[in-house]
């Protein structure tokens, strides 16, 4: 279950991170573009020291499917201006009200409501806009575009990620059931790093049995992540994690650790880790990436 | 400049937005989806007897270029759900802070601050994701897709819509300049209408010259329709616009007539819709509705 004695996942996720980090800073509007403070505003959020792991998953699939980086590169963009949009409207006062993000004041409390709001607006909308910019590039066939559009916009609307914020909002302060915390933790963060998995592929020509194989593996390492977030909510600390530790438990937010206790949610986010790496074997040293990934996912600190 | 005596508008509004209610309605989701409550919100806006001008110029314009209603329909819900969106969190405490539109209750006010931002979050989403429906009905070229997703999303993001919403927000009670009361007419209305006519007219195969026309017209119109937009605001009533007569004027809201005084708007929105009209001469009788929309956009009073 190891990743492979000759796999160096930090110098591979230093290089993709890299390589995201240039893409993003090309692909964003400049901070000077009328009118600059909504850019700057998108800029602040979009850099802010994220692990940019769902670009990364988009690279890791395409990689593992046979395709290229250079292939994917617009809408692995795209998925972390989503992520990121997801977060600033998160964050607003209407929502769960936060002042620190990754250690920094929130959007809001920077640029105000309003541009916070349009911020994340923004990102949605020109995410959505690097997906056309996909066309034509490496091995994506123009047929492709209609059914990645489709996907990411299913991942982050309202029968995935607009879903899950919903119902997570409308549980706050309330006994709910484990099906109500699994629907949550499956739509809120799962459904979109799912869809980052899949697109990769999806992008550079993976057939049906491989598409297959990527939706197991994103389906187990979407929900892992965020039984290890909740996890470490309860175990980290305000220097690893950026936000105060037990704050989730303070807004009486819903957990896995709360609703399973610790030991269960460490144990069930393993198994789903396992199942993850299980579904890639057949993809050799192309899926390496992939399965280290998975491994990062359970043992992050961060 | 007046309509064909022959061509009978209203039948022809009555018949579309017949079309475009029953399109919509198929393709939202279900009041009764999981979560409910987001998919309600939604329907609450889109179904709050709007006007429907943004898809009836995606139709018009498909037409007039020699396309069928059915090859456009769902990118044509696409700009009613991103107009529906933006009246949402224009709406929001935090931006305009307004609680009625049409005469009713504003999403905030009915389903509270979250549910709206996430409900105008799902239906930008959700618009986006019709786009995609698009590919391979009647006469839509595969390679049409990205360059229609890329119009749209520079319409409605920062190069456009949101752009001319920052700058509006950011303008209240400032003493501005006309230059910049165009640019927030130009950005945050404009965009999207000469969007909707352009990609209507892309749609269906429209030729450079033909895309030409409807680029001049689309421009002319939008700016035109924010300036009357302007106008009603000063003369009409609550009785015809389900708003508070005066109400811009009242927050300092920056206005044509306020800048340019009521008699220069009202000729300046003339010549504008001339100026659109003119650039269709070479379309005849499919050019008709086009023409005659243009008319209407000038002498409405709601």
């Amino acid at each position: 279950m190891s990743a492979g004695a000759s796999f160096d996942l930090d110098a591979y996720l230093a290089a993709r991170r890299r390589a995201v980090d240039l893409a993003l800073e090309r692909y964003l509007p400049p901070a000077v573009a009328e009118p600059p403070v909504v850019h700057e505003a998108m800029r602040y959020s979009v850099f802010a020291g994220g692990k940019r792991l769902r670009p990364i998953l988009v690279i890791a699939a395409a990689e593992a499917a046979g395709g290229h980086l250079a292939d994917v590169m617009p809408t692995a963009c795209c998925f972390e201006l989503i992520h990121t949009y997801s977060l600033i409207h998160d964050d607003l006062p209407a929502m769960d009200d936060d002042d620190f993000r990754r250690g920094r004041p929130t959007s809001h409390k920077v640029f105000g409501e309003a541009v916070a709001i349009l911020a994340g607006d923004a990102l949605l909308t020109h995410g959505l806009h690097l997906v056309a910019l996909n066309a034509g590039l490496g091995k994506t066939a123009l047929d492709t575009l209609p059914r990645v559009l489709a996907e990411i916009t299913e991942a982050a609307g309202t029968p995935g990620m607009i879903g899950g914020q919903v119902v997570d909002i409308r549980s706050e302060g309330k006994p709910v059931s484990s099906d109500t915390l699994e629907y949550i933790h499956t739509h809120k963060t799962g459904a979109l790093i799912r869809a980052a998995v899949r697109v990769g592929a999806m992008l550079v020509g993976a057939d049906d049995d491989d598409l297959a194989a990527f939706t197991t593996y994103g389906d187990r390492i979407g929900l892992a992540f965020q039984i290890v977030d909740d996890v470490l909510d309860v175990e980290g600390s305000l220097a690893t994690l950026g936000k105060t530790a037990g704050s989730d438990q303070r807004k009486q937010k819903l957990t896995y650790p709360s609703v399973h206790g610790l030991p269960a949610s460490k144990a069930r986010a393993a198994r789903l880790v396992q199942e993850a790496q299980a579904a890639l074997v057949g993809f050799d040293a192309a899926g390496e990436p992939l399965r280290a990934l998975a491994a990062f996912v359970l043992n992050r600190t961060m």
